[in-house]
């Protein structure tokens, strides 16, 4: 699975598109360069678009672009319109064009009490169903975006203080969310009661941090101070930090995905360092699903780190049989008829003298379609592959997410409509393993899933979601998981 | 040394930039199209513009962009504008605005004989020299490039056909070139007798390809036929191909820096395939710089293919210890004086889990000023290191390229006013190891270097320039190759 | 005084900004294209920015942009995507950049009972008030613009059917204003009940129109019907037009400065050619303040009109002593010091044959400030004039406007600080004459002005207010009328 | 005649499209400054691209856009890029986007001796020719301007010092030619034997300007000194002016269309007011051609200063019965088949009351294609005209030019396929009045035409060309001036 697709084809993108990213600083000069930076180290969580909203004791100032953070937030000019010493930001995949503005996060309001501004990380599973007992009390929405829901039930609130009311707001909606919040004197962080999508709490020489990875606080020397905890409300005022816990404490489920894909390996979430993880995942792979093979490749460079793992655990030569074009931008050639038919290899290239003649493991990170994992396996074979045995770093994903990632309907999984053989013959490998989900559940060193009490959200492998889908009705099945519900992230 | 080179703090660029890429087709419906896949395969040749000329039977269309191939010629409109069933391509570093365009390739004339295009890879060493010259016989220069000296000594050449113009044009220059050109029914490629630059020729369907690496044949799927000879002049017509050796033949010295960090890493070059050049350096370097260590950590990504080499030579495990940000656009932030303090860590971080309380040994290409190498290895001590031992997979550079690399002036390079300990002092490492010169040679598989009569172009690592210097007089030591001489690439 | 100002010197432009302009119409194919010519019509209300929506039978489409209409709506792909047979627009002066866009109008949203735009040109005199207890009910607000404040309240309404929120809405609103709104049946029209602003409503083959000028009928030969009356609310549909009376009738008061300066002289509006009007006024002008003099000239374009009346009134030789350079954009150089002391004249020239050595009468519409009055006397001295006799086309504007045009604070009008006698020192001119308010009542064919029930609103020239001014409080002699009050038109 | 088209039904303008502009300073601090302003007050000679020239005193910088001055040169950053005391600029008609840049004037070349810029209004009739005489020789051509070819023959000349280059190479050109060049030490400004475009010299406090028209020096309150003779070449540095006179030195023939369109009305002219000329062809035309009417009308902006000669020789009330959108950009809506059928009248619009019922003269400058006149006479018709007689302030124009103006083709000419008797029918009016040849000869004070030994050149008028016309061999009555011949001004 790739993180930055070119679809040549025209297709619909074979992967999984990234979620957001939040990231947010109270207590430092130039907070919003700090917030730039920061969310550049999140950049691999959403490419599209970013914003910052910033307030330096007098007014709020707000500033949205599409494109990458060091193309639009770097300039002098830029930051110079968002000062102040309190700001925070939000990265997100899709949306494109002018319009498409409205829908880039942080959101900011000027309610009665004064400025509030919000970025989100999640999908709220009961957001179109708000909006539309808000717009039947008045409420008038400016975007597609659930996240505007949670300003509007902040807004609507009858409670005074602001603490008060983003409480009384977040506990009105359902799903997964990691909040950040500024307002004139605080900045808030929220978890969902479950704690499906991550937030940590950093240091800078005094200033508090929230940020979803901590791979954002490495990149400006902060210290990790501690994850907030599922369904923790933080509270930081320039006095200090003060934890709420509004919500009964349900079992935490973090998204086990976040460890096979999304986080940056650098990161540690949740306690465990991604890359030592999805080296683990290798490893619990070539035990499971071991082969006699000359040479293991990655498919670069989500499937590295497994690759590496799998490779020492059979004792396999470790070679990058397989070169990454990094220049690849959204959208690349809309080719005539001919060019389409040449097999384009716009991303990846096989390295033919690492493969020529030999039995090659090929170790992906997941499969989606299909359609990817088809083309890399018939560059390889054209490339002299004697055997190509594909090996997935993760259990066949089956059903959709409705957490905050932009899955395709269950119908367009590859794993929802096929036995493994069946896949196999698919993507035309002499084999085929995924990983089980005990594995994965032992790679993050649990000692399995517990089927009780899941320790995670493995919805995506298994269809157990963990809260209620209220927007989907009984629709979960076959609709993709768009509009409202994921425009944003 | 790394490609893409985030200058955070406003210092020069501490690496070699790369050289240009160029790529030709005659032959082929949606010439354009072809030539566009192609470039984007020799981004990394070159990330700032690029251009396309191209025939349509009736006229000559022009292109040029600033920026990514895949951000500004995979747009219909473009692609639209630019017809025919013949076409050549360049992409090349710096120059940015919109003057800037004036220095873009390929250039076009309209001579008297017809229109002609031509893009180069190299310098010209005499370029200045010549340029004076034409401009006292009334030629006007619109660009600062010395491949439109070459096009002015076509244009004044005094032969009848353009095949003869071209060689009478390039008999009078010196240095390193790889050039296509592309009249009404000719494309005509060149390498210097040297063949200090790469060029080869392929086959798509029976339309002729020139590239300048294979890895822009395998993108589109056409089929590598061979080298051009050094000092080969190629004239391809639809009738087919005729060759011409205009020159005297001296020994071959193709660029051994091509292969240390130019060329990527699946293509093969002069017979060898980059990647295994590449892990052959690393072994050799594994056996002439040997050291106790707990794990090999690439500086990626041009470090990589060495430290898997290395890692496997002296059987230490290798290991993603540092995590490459691969969104680093062209500039990023200007920052505040209190965030240039905080040794922001723009495009690479520890991977702290892997590092910490280690013996690590760190493998890079090269080093140039280095800074970039004092930083990495503090980060890597500041992520827990019990020990870092820096190996290097070339030897040091220590004078300029004036023959198509952008190198800062001697007095810039490290290695030219340090000795190795000294050096190893400077970036603070526990022990500093260069690949020997012969070890290099090894590496590609010769028995070491002919000192009578060396087989490659090392003068960046000996000083020992293969052609005169004409427009460096006396000056060699001391001046960057700028201006006119280092436009182009 | 000046429509279009070039501030070569950085100061505050001395004239009166225009307002706005809406248009609509419903039930024809190419609705959006047919709002661009009319928007284009009534340019002159508005440069800065523009905006359509558009319903096409299934859903609203939005497009806004800064710039004049020819620039930004004329392009096939913005109209494209603003299909359907009905669609509303608006021309607004001020605002810029990106997030300027948000008070571009017309203002959009999906309400409980369907979508619905609205376009205003006017100033609401309560909006601030109405916006704090808006917010307090939990309302969120999307821009500076009192517009949005009108649709909050038809959000909030607990009427059930879309005309009844809209006079529910506008019943609790004071100013004045002239709307155009559209739900997916219905388009309606509106002014407030002293009918200060213009609209009128038109006939195209079938399809109405509302404009806010007659000359947004004549370019597309669309034709005149009617004015909508003062209080008047006409809600139009595919079946034909019914019109509300909700507001207990006062006596009209509409803005007699339409007739000095912002309409189009070929406009008819409330059944008076504005350019007939300003005829007179030239030649009540001519009765009012006669002087001995060689030639008139009009300070160009606006005084134009009353110059030909006071040349035919007082039988003098009317002439073009002053050019006018129409390509004056929007900002103009930043001039060093040196050249800021060379007098500029970037946008008018005298016409020194037409000028030296005879006495000059120069008619402009109005003085603001004074200063560009005293730089033209000025220049018209320097070309040799002998005598330079001034005469203005309404009393002196003494007051600010806070219905819907962006004037001076009242301590900034030269007439509100200082005698006409002390005016004619300050531009330095020989004599310095101003129609006065009777003349103007009698240009506009009254017997002279009515001072128990006056006839039209003419703040400006009496500071005697038709309405409250909520928002003001004491204020209202200081203030500009500025921020949430003026920031749309 | 109008300057500005919309070109609503995509037809081919109906007009004669502007020449070029041309200015330069020489002593001046902030020399591109007032550059900026001198071509701002000569942007109705070309309103699509400008470019400017400076030297510092180190180093010649270039800047050239698309646009408008006043949206384009007044940046301070784009200001800053062309320091120096001495400048020169053009403004130019035609070519839009990236590559047309490429024919954005001043051209620049370092030539042996050191830079050269020049700009040009005007057009070689041996451009051609002489172009590939000089590709023969080895010329490289880097745009299609025939500018580009006065800057090969300086670059080809033989002779030592730059002013005998420049006027080596103006002694082998023919036709129109008013040029302003810069070196390093001069400023050389040179008209074309005949003198058929205007120069002339200013001074601003010591500092030598050169300008195309008077108008130019008026904005900036510089002196008019006198004009450039025909013929005559003069070179200015920071010691004085000295004068050449290359030429044997025929009969001046200047244009005579610059009085009738293409100069301002505040401009003098050889002498001449270009208002006072205008009023006086109105005058003669209404003795030549008189009419029972009720009113006089001009077609805004071009025929008004006749109209009001006519209005003043005929005692006929003067009135702006056309209004005219001064807001119409470069293109306007392509508008679908219905919309096109509607008339729309984008530019010009009747007002009303000023026709209706009434005899109507209609002035204008002259018929091109006669497509506007035939819409203007229709649309005050409509507004209910009694009589139309259209009055016209030139003779027939039945030829095309060569001199630097973009006319149609003679075919397209209405005067060259039709009898008076016939136009008036096609355009539908009761009568139908040119001025004579003799007559417009009389209004810039002249007895009437020598046809022995003409005055001026009239060659649109006559087809009485006063130079050869070598690039247009037996072709000059079918051949649009175009190509090569037509792209610059």
């Amino acid at each position: 699975m790739n993180d930055q697709v070119a679809t040549a084809e025209g297709h619909e993108a074979d992967c999984f598109h990234d979620e957001c990213g939040v990231f947010g600083i109270l207590g430092r000069d130039d907070a919003a360069a700090v917030v730039t930076l920061g969310l550049h180290a999140l950049q691999h969580r959403g490419q599209e678009a970013a914003g910052i909203v910033a307030y330096d004791g007098t007014q709020f100032s707000v500033e949205r672009h599409i494109g990458l953070i060091g193309d639009t937030f770097t300039k002098r000019s830029v930051l110079d319109r968002i000062p102040g010493d309190r700001a925070i930001g939000h990265t997100r995949y899709s949306t494109a064009g002018g319009e498409g503005l409205r829908n880039v996060q942080p959101f900011f309001a000027e309610l009665a009490g004064g400025g509030f501004a919000i970025a989100h990380n999640g999908n709220i599973t009961n957001a179109l169903t708000k909006q539309r007992e808000l717009q039947k009390r008045g409420a008038i929405f400016s975007s597609t975006s659930d996240t505007e829901t949670i300003l509007h039930l902040i807004a609507f609130s009858e409670k005074q203080r602001i603490t008060e009311r983003f409480i009384d707001a977040i506990t009105q909606i359902e799903g997964a969310y990691s909040l950040v919040g500024l307002s004139q004197k605080k900045m808030i962080g929220a978890r969902d009661p479950l704690g499906i999508r991550p937030l940590c709490l950093g240091d800078l020489d005094g200033a508090y941090i929230l940020a979803s990875e901590s791979c954002a606080l490495d990149i400006i020397g902060a210290r990790f101070v501690r994850e907030i905890k599922p369904g923790e409300v933080v509270v930081i005022t320039e006095g200090g930090i003060e934890s709420h816990f509004p919500f009964e404490q349900p079992s935490p489920r973090f998204c086990i995905f976040e460890y096979v894909y999304f986080a940056r390996p650098d990161s540690i979430v949740e306690g465990r360092n991604v890359y030592e993880v999805r080296k683990r995942i290798g490893e619990e792979l070539a035990l499971e699903s071991p082969v006699e093979a000359d040479v293991v490749i990655p498919v670069p460079d989500s499937g590295t780190p497994a690759a590496i793992g799998f490779a020492q655990g059979a004792d396999i030569p470790f070679e990058l049989g397989i070169i990454r074009n990094h220049y690849v931008g959204r959208t690349f050639i809309q080719p005539t008829a001919s060019i389409r038919h040449m097999g384009v290899k716009l991303k990846h290239n096989a390295n033919r003298r690492m493969i020529e003649g030999k039995r090659v493991v090929l170790v992906d990170d997941s499969i989606v379609r299909g359609t990817t994992s088809q083309k890399i396996v018939q560059m390889v074979r054209e490339a002299g592959a004697r055997e190509v045995h594909m090996r997935i770093a993760s259990p066949p994903t089956m059903a959709s997410c409705f957490y905050g990632v932009d899955t395709p309907e269950k119908s367009k999984l590859l794993a929802s409509r096929m036995s493994i053989a069946e896949m196999a013959e698919f993507i035309r490998v002499d084999s085929l393993g995924f990983l089980s989900i005990d594995g994965l559940y032992r790679a993050v060193r649990e000692p399995g899933r517990n089927n009780d009490s899941p320790q995670f959200c493995d919805a995506c492998f298994t269809g157990d979601y963990p809260t209620v889908l209220t927007d989907q009705g009984d629709n979960k099945d076959n609709v993709r998981s768009l509009s409202l519900l994921a425009n944003n992230g």
